[in-house]
């Protein structure tokens, strides 16, 4: 294999695993931030004509994370390089990907558009918040998924007998469906309402399905503060669910206080994946990183060689048609 | 109100009903096909340095409309319109904005692009499949709901204290809670299951919440050939649904057999709009059509005026948050 | 020779011709249409990296063939082909290539865009109405000609000792010109003009030349409806023409009633090709279809390996220079 | 009429004829050639925001007015011009319109593409070459003609009870066509024909009508070097055609030895306009120069009120369809 | 004056300064930061039709200020501004405007097109670190200069009979011969040189001009962490300069350590502007700041009013011509 | 080496030397021009799918090379070429590279538009006027300089002993200082200045810097007129210098009267290079001419074999760092 593999500031140790499964080393390149904030990238190795892919999140920071993305892809566009595919297996900004009030901006199809106009001639991304995001971009662009990574790992790992799918909000429930197909178990959709007789404005969780004496698996794409999988777990214990709650999502981001809330007794394991450098985020001993490194090794021998993405996904696929 | 508008063959009837609501004669065009099924059009009136809004859904038979749309937006643009917004009530394709397996077209995003490039300024439509496709445009993109008509309606002509809003999938889920939100009634989601022990291969509507004695309202925002609403109404039946079942969406595609599914007993309402045009499917008196040509005259008059669109929104936003 | 055909829906005898000139088989693909007209493609094979050649007229009905058309780039380009081709023997609105009056759509030009944004990186195509439409193309466009083999045809199986030329009106008679120069035999030009003293309104056909005794060849790029042609067939006969006809097009359109016009005894023979499939339209046993497939398969031979497409045709250009 | 004309340095007559119909002063703006033959403009009146016209014939030597043209253009929009009109009565490159060959540029494309890029915001031009260069923009084109003007004039100044149209080539007929039917009278094709038995190299004009004792009128869009005049006019005088032929034709190019060529005395007059500016052409006193003067004015003046274009020729196609 | 002026977080105090001179409060609008960092803005006032303007500079932190700007960019336009207009009195990554050596990105370059992207209609900006990055906009683009403020000042409160003008480095001469000019003093000229005899790594400052017994004026456009004026202010003194320094540059980055380096007490003056906020550095009531409110407030006034924005230097250019 | 190299008119000795260093004949093309000036291009060879390289440098007369350059690249992308790279040895209009007062165009970005449209996919220049006119290009640049073989030049062929590189004016201080460093000798700048007392409009030439019995070496990167060089001289020998001046530029532009201004006696020695053609300007027999050929050989054969390009000067940046 034969590729050039560059990471960005965001998520090092990934990129590393990435090359490692392909038995190369990252591409050098140096990083640099002026005194103001300014970054500054230089590529110490000839890349003219060759096939580049830059490993690089844009978490938290992400507009740190993106600028340096973006200014990269124009150091190897401006170098020469053959193709440049931005491998960003958490995408930033994905919440934002429409209008809800007026006036609002949609950041997630101008993060598209910067990519395009800084120069990547595609991108990958992993559990995208929304599959639509895909159609925002006229380069190349695969979507990929861990679901059957954390699915699998639930299938090993877990007693399912009692187990429910729980959604923690209406806008992804389909995300849900495919944990519940997968694990074949029921599913129990959360949203909120206002409370009371005359509490118009007291929001509750109100629950849609059967909890009592069930043991939850909370899914969701991103855990973000943990605010709304607090809320969700206290409403599923009074409901009368087991407290032996499993939280899972592919992307970790918390943000504070998510660490100090997901330490609550109840949640009994947090299952996500790498996409997002955890740092020294243990949640005491109670988080599970499957890593998708060799999920983004696959791909990107597949991307350089020409062959299928979507092949990586058949079998799943046709196991658990949604 | 100094505005031109035009209508293509798709949806006359609006388009004369939002020219009236603004007190505007619609604009002469010559829409012509030739014996080989060439659209051509030749417009009537002088449009140079005016302010254009061509009313056309994309409905049945959707490539012919789109194709007659383009071609009259590459028309006025050529003949030097100021600005051509294209009202698109209901816009075809929209199903189709994600892969949902590999090689496939994402044809929402390309009809967004075919859009911009036969040179529409602006487009308009009423409740997308997915909000995500006002991300597919760069040009101005207004999307409009006529949610708040049909569950105006609802409150107003049904008995509420019985019903509960069904989901007929996982992918609408948003959508019914909006409904269930402003009714302030329960949701319950249907999704499909593989059935049985060891029939891996049949499936089965499963159904999370409450519905014995309950009266459905099922929600969505298409109406097509009418199946799934058929299965959705049997299992509503069988877990013991009261027989008086209201279906709200606000597109009739309404494409065969729709009209002879729709005719079981059972079915008591059908609510929709005018954003395709029903003919002479009465759907045995069941259908009742709310009109979305004051909506539309509005937005027209608001976007002519430079006055905000979301504002038409506001109040119903603010009284039924989700 | 490794290359990827695929066919779409319009020319799949044609399509299929060509893969076989080429020893290779169509590749896979699953052309649907949904029940309210929307088209969906689904390529069975994977073609990332790939050279795509999609064989696709855009003939009658000419707005489904087209959107199918750009259906299947949009899918080719989301599945990373290296470089798509599409391949338009007769290309619709080719008639639309400039206005003609005030405030009309140039049409021609809207589908060049048109398959551009939708990711073609190449069109063929085959004796263009205009060859301007070349110039309506940013990307690489190559327009071949069937006037070789259909000359050819007729100096081959025709007594030429009495023959002239004939164009039916003045917007072609360069092309005619080339005819009548690889024959070697006379030219005459018909126009329209106003008819008898003072009856304005009424429009005949003049005939500039001599048909006296000749036997007319009428040539033109297109046969449409056949209304032209009975028109000059009659004016070629009252101006003394022999009553054996022969009419010479590359495009057999045929729209009603030109199969029921073309059975005038007078018109003993229709020399055409295949770039818009035939079906079961005989003309009572007079029409002669010559094949274009070995030029396209030609013709893709040499795209993919990178030779010369105007070599194809350089003897030709050097023995009839026009 | 507030709308700001400016000249460059190829018509500046017709261009201070057209401010004079417009009873405005030529903008004032600094043309300056550096020693090394670069141009350079400086706009000597502020135009933010303004309606400019530029009116600059790309005649020869074309790539200096060309390139004049588009320094020009650039200047107003980087001062922010509200919208810049190239108004180019005379479109050099328009005979390079297409590949007759392969491997040739698309010149006429080319230019059309080199203006948008420069930031034309419209074109208008008179009699192109070929009709189909406005589909080679996608900004707005005017495209007008001077033939009402030129045969109107023929019309009140010649007896043409004897006389003929006479197009001199096969791929102008269409021009032709429209004068003979405007001024009534027969149309006669001349085409080139490879002469004698075995001479195959040796080029005549084959005339196709009746032109003995008849006066042609040779018709054009371009009067380039004569040469195809002279060898028509000695064509036609030895097929009888009385010796006295008459030139029409919008674009007078007159490079030389035409001056010296259209002496020959049984030539006697040239009708022509001030597209081009003839300098102290007169050949002998023959030449008739029609102006555009009043018709490019009539036209920005509709342009900048956002009146019909089309208008201007209206009466004239009813009375003359073709 | 009726134009709408907002503020992003990067610049408020001078936007409100800039508003205040016009007459007009700030635009409304929430600017949002969520936990892990994506910034969200939400308009507060309807802005369809209306002519926008924003004040940000991309000041440190340069990323999260560019991003900002660029997301509320977004939302203008997607809210339908008539013009969005982005006045960026320090343009960040100025300094970036060139490849020094290979594999470099050319960042002032990509923050050009980003900016063009997210949908800027215009851009204002103030002495560019090099003016070559106007030609990096292909939309509007005026540049601003405050040297006649800065230079102004030092005429009306120094004594100039004994100073010099100092560019601290042969890239920024143009600049300091600029206010040497205007201020009719001397030019002094620093570069670097290998020092010694045979210690080619010791870089040292050398002084072209005589500097001996003057009070150097240190001029630059940008001070960022000081240490470029600190050798240059070392290397003038041990030249024999008086211990009385000026530095006046337009932009104030003022990056630790650059407070603590300008506190040396033979700087006796730093006169600088607001681009970028000061906040509670003096430099030990060293710092003078001149505002650039009004004139940017004149410069929205007349972009508005499509007035010329060079005239506002005009008399200053004609009086100190360089 | 397998690299096709064409030449346009301009630059054919230096064009016919980078082939002799490849090894490689000139590719064969017919430049022609019209008897009105338009020119026009033909490829005589199949280029299709091939690695085009055409020298031309934008030299005297600069729009007619620049505009045959552009219809060049038209047509070799037409040809289907698969990447074509223009070699601008010296690039025309550099020095229109900003906006000094208002409403003026800037010319060298237009250039680098008009390279793009027609369909350039890579520029080569040699040592630009301005270096941030790389960031004009979305497309790939090369920016190369011939410094280190005119700094090699003075080195071997003059006693350095005495010398001084002078600069003739404040904006090309960067480059001077480049020599100066290179040949490690002090630098003397010029700059203009009103002079005497109440003459504010008489304009001399300040000298910054030691230059009495100095030999200067006047560097520029452009000769054109001559009249700086000149002044320079006259201010350089009043102030003492040694009457052997030597004048260093990469490009000879040397329009009248360059050649007898240069012919004064005290300058003794004019270097510089081939990339516009001095025909038999010999200038007395003082110019040397270093060739770029092999130079731009190297760079063809680099970017055909994707080998780094700033490896070529990469031992020359590090031992002259600036």
């Amino acid at each position: 294999m034969d590729v050039d593999i560059y990471s960005g500031s965001a998520t090092p140790e990934l990129a590393q695993a990435v090359a490692s499964c392909l038995g190369r080393p990252l591409g050098r390149r140096e990083l640099h931030r002026f005194a103001d904030g300014e970054c500054h990238v230089q590529i110490q190795e000839s890349v003219r004509g060759r096939d580049i892919y830059i490993v690089q999140s844009t978490c938290h920071p992400v507009n740190e994370h993106l600028m340096e993305l973006l200014v990269m892809i124009d150091a190897f566009r401006r170098a020469s390089a053959a193709r440049v595919t931005a491998i960003i297996p958490y995408y930033g900004y994905a919440r934002q990907e429409k209008k809800t009030t007026g006036r609002e901006p949609i950041t997630a199809k101008l993060v598209a558009n910067l990519l395009s106009t800084a120069g990547a001639d595609r991108v990958v991304s992993v559990d995208l918040h929304s599959p639509a995001i895909q159609g925002f971009f006229d380069i190349g662009m695969d979507h990929l998924t861990a679901i059957p990574l954390l699915g699998e790992y639930l299938r090993q790992h877990m007693d399912l007998s009692d187990a429910v799918v729980v959604t923690p909000d209406t806008g992804r429930v389909k995300v849900a469906d495919v944990y519940a197909n997968m694990l074949n178990i029921p599913l129990v959709v959360m949203h909120k309402r206002r409370g009371g007789n005359h509490a118009q404005d007291v929001e509750v969780r109100a629950i849609v399905g059967e909890v009592a004496n069930k043991r939850p698996i909370i899914v969701d794409d991103i855990i973000s503060t943990g605010g709304t999988i607090v809320t969700c777990t206290q409403a599923l214990l009074e409901a009368g669910a087991k407290p032996d709650i499993t939280v899972v999502a592919t992307h970790a981001v918390l943000t504070p206080p998510a660490e100090e809330r997901l330490c609550m007794p109840e949640i009994t394991r947090v299952v996500t994946t790498d996409t997002i450098p955890l740092g020294n985020k243990t949640l005491g001993g109670k988080v599970v990183v499957i890593s998708v490194a060799s999920l983004l090794a696959e791909t990107i021998e597949r991307l350089h060689e020409g062959r299928s993405i979507s092949a990586l996904f058949r079998d799943w696929r046709e196991s658990y048609p949604v």
